[in-house]
């Protein structure tokens, strides 16, 4: 932390600073520019609020240097982190993807998708049983009801399950299920829902919100991290900005910093990253071919009667084509599949 | 909802998407222009969904005409919804202004603040007992030795008070304390959250999503609506758009939009808003002279010692003279404070 | 500036990053962290380049801590700048007013605009004579004959007039009638349009460009003050967000910031900031609260059948109003009109 | 374009919207909703103003349902367009490499990297000798020097050059020399420039601007077609959003979404577009992938020295190593380079 001191601070602010720098177990290091004069913090100072010191009198501002996640962070964890469910590995050089219906709607989709995922070669289902919908009138999931579906599905196609958990009342139901908890955009920083799945050994697929940074971002595995689950994998899935040709901007660069940044394995969502099935597959590839450690991607029977996210479904046999794409592709980048 | 077909849609596709329409009991309306058929879907369509209809042949997009939020339009309920609270009336003529600190720290801090607004003119204390935390590593609140604070600062001085709610299983604990449910802007799509405050009678105070529309924000608003709660106020507490040199940009615009579009009251916050206490004062008598019916602001005896938001908070002696300069305001906008 | 050296840096590196600091004329100042050492650069640094640093062996990241303008910035140049045209004081205690049509269209519409607007008591006519505009088959602008128009308005009213200068070549001819250059949003860093006008001594109105921070946006005004003309205003008119409820965000936070980082006088046009006329005097009310020295204001007679910008243009009667809600609002801002 | 009526519109209010309509020689089609009238233009409603209805009396709103753009339309247009330059063909089945420094320095600098990346097999060489920059006090390029050292390079290498053009008064000299223009990211909606590169007839290299929605960026392709110059490239460069972890946010989402509406060869520069040279290399590949007919890329022998965005150039030792890996990664994608 380096704390910046107006152009014309007085001696006594600067004195003022140093104290309360002391004050708090820190050492203070003077420099003496020539428009400024800027003090920095010695010692792990994660713990400071910036308006301690930007409130006090003479202070312009206060710079942060270090990042302020540290279980995240390759500087302190520099090998990649692996998860393993159910005999798929995640974070090494096979890329994996998930695939499903967004929601779960009946017992015949859920399985005739199960089936086509799994032959298209996907390692691991999706299916929303709980579903966080905009509108209060659209439909809200089938709930415990769809849970027992997918846990149907897994142990008719061998395939781990991973669904969406909104609150933290419900970890321990859907827990009861799910292989891997999923939690959505719009929870990421939901932080009793974090702290919740923190305390389970469960695997954590953590959406990026769409309005949230890398680096919020990875402050919310943080939580998961520190509450002693060591098992997180992150996923771009898009954020928002200005453009609205397309649902959300895929932020591909985010990809290969946060191999630089985090040892967590790095996934992508093309599905929702563009909202547009036609966008799904130049993207996907796209996605791994900047360094993404596997995909999630919707898939559906019949998109034009799907309850919820049809639009950006790929029908089975799009899915299939499209990992025959990717078969073709993972070579090139020193990958598996 | 208008579907507009493509380019060189043929009269298949048309009569499929008709048939479509028709077996939603809807009625479809023909208009073929020079470059393009649409076919109006006549009916309230909000049940309906997009790619339910965007994914049939020859369909290049869907528009949707009608806002989706119904309860809380203003088409459907003219008149402006007034709140009351322990003798304050929120959303009529009066302004309402509601200050205190951000967190709740200790009980002499909580009494000083409560007692300093009061004598300065706000009519609702604010104060928070769990806080949502961007680091696990930062001050989480006091819980309910917090809320239990608030309830003696009210006793002692016939304030109402406000306090954040942050997940539906301390809907039951927060409300046996507080007048105002606050539902924080990282929580504005909270849906299982909504939904238990929507079934209480407590008012709620919706902060807008720092990267949600008005009109999803309204949505979360139907949320609420749609359980039975009809006591809701909305707070514009700035969004995040590139600009970095104020913590959020306060999107002055929503306010005018707002009372055009709802019947709920409107109210701003100035200390999010900004981020920085320099400009509160400015940007809060904008606000006002933009139509909105309140303001909240953060209050704190000793800012620098702040466990969080310090930056943004107002030293007692500065809020009472933003308070008059509210009152000489006022007038000149026909309300009164 | 800091330069920030990574976790593992070693002595060699950092020798290296000193030596390359010295190397250019600079002192280097090293501080050793717990996690991290940087270096100071001790001197006027604003014409070094951040990856001259960067990508030296060892290097984090560089933070500047000079703000890169120097002319435009109270530090340097504490008292407000007074622009005065044609006996018109702008930037002191007097709120000024320009109001106009978006563009020129004929004389009678210019006219009738003129008169209505001095009436209503506006000081400054504002017209487009050459338009900016998103499509090739919309109106471009009347031209010279536009600008001949203006002129003949200014002698007819006696209101100075300000007009959109968008090319380097055109600077001339529209100096030859203007009092005040307009730089739109799309030019705010067209650089060899800002340095033409930057050799005049003709007052320059430069609008902050949709996608620009405040930060540029002074380094724009930095580019015109440096060539020598010192009569600079800065125009708040929206910037682009994620929320396309209204045409722009107007960016309420920026006027007082604007007054706490520079000397220039600060202006706002809620016309394009919102992009329609219901949204436009709640907005011009909240911006001169908010502490702006003047109001850039749309008004056309006939807005229905005007060639641009009808959307957001008041009619004159309505136009009236505002100014007499202005003129009770100002007082108790501590302002004139 | 389809104009929604009020809720409460009345039968005069409709028959004036019609009358006005017809007036301007449309049709009018109207649909009687449940809740709205809409009233369906039928012609092409390109040349009409919104608010041409947008303030007649009832009306609600006005929804387009038109692109704005036509000659850079699929739907006008449905064959890709091809650019030749000096034998190399952009457009078709083959990558087109770009790359060379951002700024021409030297003779030295602009021949050994001009070598360099013919070596290691671009295909055309960039360079600029206008540069845009944020600060009036950096390099501001070496002017016509610098386009007589592009000219030497490219005698020397036999690479055709491209090189940027910042104002229409620039047009003839810098033709004089280039094979392509550049209209850079802060000029895309430069009319006047668009204007003049619209008359010639050398291809134009059309960059997004960084807050441009892909719709604007087409409509500045219609410019320079509708001038008469069918030879037109964009090329994205990232926007900019909240993140800024990067410079830019790569819009990946806009290549499959430009190959779909429009005929013109599409571009990708992930040095701009992430801002950091070790994400050039992933992102390069990703945009490839997303189907990309080109990308141009910074080159610069010594990037520590460079007087411009060295920060994200690579080393000539590293973009042979790119161009080796797209080498191996195009035939996945059915691609040659």
């Amino acid at each position: 932390m380096i704390i910046v001191m107006k152009h014309q601070a007085t001696l006594e602010e600067i004195s003022a600073v140093v104290s309360q720098v002391e004050a708090r177990g820190y050492r203070a290091h003077l420099s003496h520019g020539t428009e400024r004069t800027i003090i920095g913090v010695v010692g792990d100072d994660r713990p400071l609020e910036n308006h301690q010191f930007e409130l006090l009198p003479g202070v312009e501002k206060v710079v942060r240097i270090l990042q302020p996640f540290k279980l995240a962070s390759r500087d302190f964890h520099p090998e990649n982190t692996i998860v393993r469910v159910r005999g798929v590995t995640i974070g090494g050089k096979q890329i994996v993807v998930i695939a499903g219906p967004c929601a779960v709607e009946s017992r015949s989709q859920l399985l005739e998708t199960a089936y086509a995922v799994k032959e298209a070669g996907a390692s691991i289902l999706r299916g929303g049983a709980y579903k966080p919908r905009t509108s209060p009138y659209s439909f809200q999931g089938l709930g415990e009801d769809g849970l027992e579906l997918l846990a149907e599905a897994r142990e008719a196609t061998g395939l781990p399950i991973i669904t969406e958990v909104m609150s933290p009342e419900a970890v321990p139901i859907v827990g009861k299920y799910t292989d891997i908890f999923q939690i959505g955009a719009r929870n990421m920083q939901n932080y009793a829902l974090l702290h919740a799945v923190g305390k389970t050994r469960t695997p954590v697929f953590l959406k990026r919100g769409m309005m949230n940074t890398v680096q919020e971002w990875l402050m919310s595995a943080e939580y998961v991290l520190s509450g002693g689950n060591q098992q997180v994998i992150v996923c771009e899935r898009g954020i928002r900005t200005f453009e609205t040709a397309t649902r959300n901007t895929l932020d591909i660069n985010a990809i290969p910093l946060l191999k630089q940044w985090t040892h967590l394995p790095v996934f992508a969502d093309p599905s929702h990253g563009t909202g547009k099935w036609e966008l799904v597959a130049p993207t996907a590839k796209a996605c791994l071919a900047a360094g993404a450690d596997g995909l999630i991607i919707e898939v559906h029977p019949h998109p034009e009667q799907a309850l919820s996210d049809g639009v950006q479904s790929l029908k089975p046999e799009r899915f299939k084509e499209l990992m025959e794409d990717l078969r073709r592709l993972v070579p090139a980048l020193d990958r598996t599949i």
